[in-house]
């Protein structure tokens, strides 16, 4: 696996009971899948002839961000080495011109939206979206949320503007920008689907995915109150675009779900998501263990959730270095509490662990979490 | 951890979500944990040095077997090292000797039992049972059972001999031999128990173990049909051996259930136990991970199970030492199995691996474990 954050600490954790033999190309010693690895190879992924000497004998690479580089990519497969999710599905999840484009070809709902040349083109955007229904936008038709089209995350690389002048900020990067309307959703939902290179496929409950600051606070599995049928209707637009686009592995499909019952796809991740984490302790088989499972052409397993509810909540770094007391806080509060801490150091803001809780009630169970994840932070005391 | 097997690793498995920095001392770089821990160090755990500079910078020691000298674990402890379980402890499961007459001293029931010399002493123990209740003997008290007091597992150095003639074996190697009746057991239970130095402790349900050939086959929790009054009995007489020796960490008493509605306890373990790997996938909390939060001096986790019945059925190395077809058609088969392989190279009767199953029909979770089992060893192969 090319990158040693969380994602890989979980995947490798998945991998151990399958007797898989786990390889990581990381940036440094200290990330945080290279704590717990046995074989760690420390290097630069943008960096063609280290992926090169990584690759050799590995029977399979993957990743843990969307990072490395298409040519890269193409060149390993070139070498003989099979690259799961391959470049050319992976190019959907790099680039969001390249996505945006595709799922129009394949009239899957999106957001309005086009690439913008500079400031007064998204004037002319916004215009054009005055009319357009389900748009959250003014007489102006701003606000509109601007993409620089590779490398963002986690809120990073998006801005949501009012004016021309506020539009100018996105296009210093030099990266084409692609403008999108300002949905106005009810709520955001997350379809993740599983794919193996012979084409089975799996879905997981459609959950729902709360963010604060555009970062991703709680998941709750499934989304509460969603109708079978638009649960269905997600489910197998996930799957559907996992098969057009060619993609194995884990598939993470986010989207805005409308006032007048539609779902709109917002990003498309090729790897496991945050918002799977939940399935670690409430799906009978977690999405890393089925990435694993995937990438390596295994027969899937079971992603059926394994309680009514459960609930993950995201733990941010908070103003105190040291969490150790709030961890055993939270453990002597809740001894049903499922904490992942990914072995980071902790600066304010920055993902340092989630937990994960399960019932029936959900009720109780959004509150555990939300409990334990704001403790850990700090920003409960009690 | 010092020991570098399927229990270390699945302990590093499972201290990976809790942010735990995992440090083992293996054999060689092919054991079974050493392939998928990040820091290892290869060495032999009967060298004073080597375990003291192993132990350098360790927060606690923990052990993946019994095998370390106490005196070893003594000076560890001399440097300031914390040993978890501690050397006073660990004894009783290093020594049967020890063992019998520290629980005898408790008023814990055990089979009858004494430290013998010679094959004449076996005879003379042999006729001292002639009268006794319970006991699965002829008229001359045979057959009777002899184990070296250290040193045995998976049925080695454990004999069940039906003369003086027989008994001679056990006495070649010059250990100590310790004679017990044979006891007419109904069938074998495990009473898994779990505690912290600062005294919590938490039980897991009284599980079945079934033996084949002396070794673990199947392990079914909860035991089916056990009463719940003698399931309390078992749990408390496990929780009270803890708190009594002192124990640590995860703690395994293995119980013979009578056809009077008794139990008498077999054999003790400090460490996670065959008979706890049901946990993983049945329990709200592993016996990996709570052995872990343990040895920490952490809260405990919840240690209830999850589904009604789970079942843990053992693989066991087969004559084709190519397992992959078989790992194959087994997920194929069953999405929901959960199999965790060991990393080992197949020999026949080497376990492997073991698989978990759980669900509401315990027909139907024991027939999808042993077909596994079976599958993966090569003695099904429809």
């Amino acid at each position: 696996m090319v990158g040693g954050g969380q994602l890989a600490r979980m995947t490798h954790e998945a991998g151990i009971p399958l007797g898989i033999r786990f390889k990581l190309l990381s940036d440094t010693p200290q990330d945080s899948a290279a704590q717990v690895v046995g074989d760690v190879v420390i290097g630069d992924y943008r960096d063609l002839d280290t992926l090169r000497d990584f690759a050799r004998g590995c029977d399979v690479i993957t990743f843990d961000h969307e990072h490395v580089p298409t040519e890269h990519l193409r060149a390993l497969e070139a070498d003989g080495i099979p690259v799961r999710p391959g470049p050319d599905a992976l190019v959907h999840a790099q680039d969001k011109g390249v996505m945006r484009a595709r799922l129009d070809a394949l009239g899957v709902p999106c957001p309005r939206h086009r690439i913008v040349a500079d400031p007064a083109d998204v004037v002319a955007f916004a215009a054009e979206g005055v009319t357009a229904a389900g748009a959250d936008a003014g007489s102006d038709g701003f606000p509109v949320v601007l993409k620089t089209v590779r490398g963002g995350y986690d809120g990073k690389g998006v801005w949501v503007v009012r004016s021309a002048a506020e539009a100018a900020e996105p296009f210093r990067a030099g990266v084409p920008v692609l403008a999108e309307e300002k949905v106005a959703f009810v709520r955001e939902l997350a379809a993740n689907v599983v794919r193996s290179p012979h084409g089975q496929a799996v879905a997981y409950p459609v959950v729902e995915s709360r963010q604060v600051d555009g970062v991703c606070d709680t998941v709750i599995a499934p989304a509460p109150g969603l109708s079978e049928e638009l649960a269905g209707h997600a489910q197998e637009l996930a799957l559907r675009i996992a098969k057009e686009l060619g993609v194995v592995g884990h598939l993470a499909v986010e989207l805005f779900e409308t006032a007048d019952g539609r779902v709109l796809v917002n990003e498309l991740a090729m790897r496991p998501h945050n918002s799977g984490h939940w399935s670690q302790d409430g799906a009978v088989t977690s999405q890393f263990a089925n990435h694993v499972r995937a990438v390596l052409d295994l027969p899937l397993g079971d992603p059926r959730p394994r309680a009514k509810w459960t609930v993950m909540a995201n733990v941010l770094g908070g103003d105190y270095p040291d969490m150790y007391g709030a961890y055993l806080h939270c453990m002597a509060r809740d001894p049903q509490l499922k904490i992942h801490m990914y072995g980071k150091d902790v600066k304010p803001g920055r993902k340092v662990g989630h937990v994960n809780t399960y019932g029936d009630d959900l009720d109780d169970v959004l509150e555990r979490a939300r409990h334990a994840a704001g403790y850990l932070r700090g920003t409960i005391t009690e």
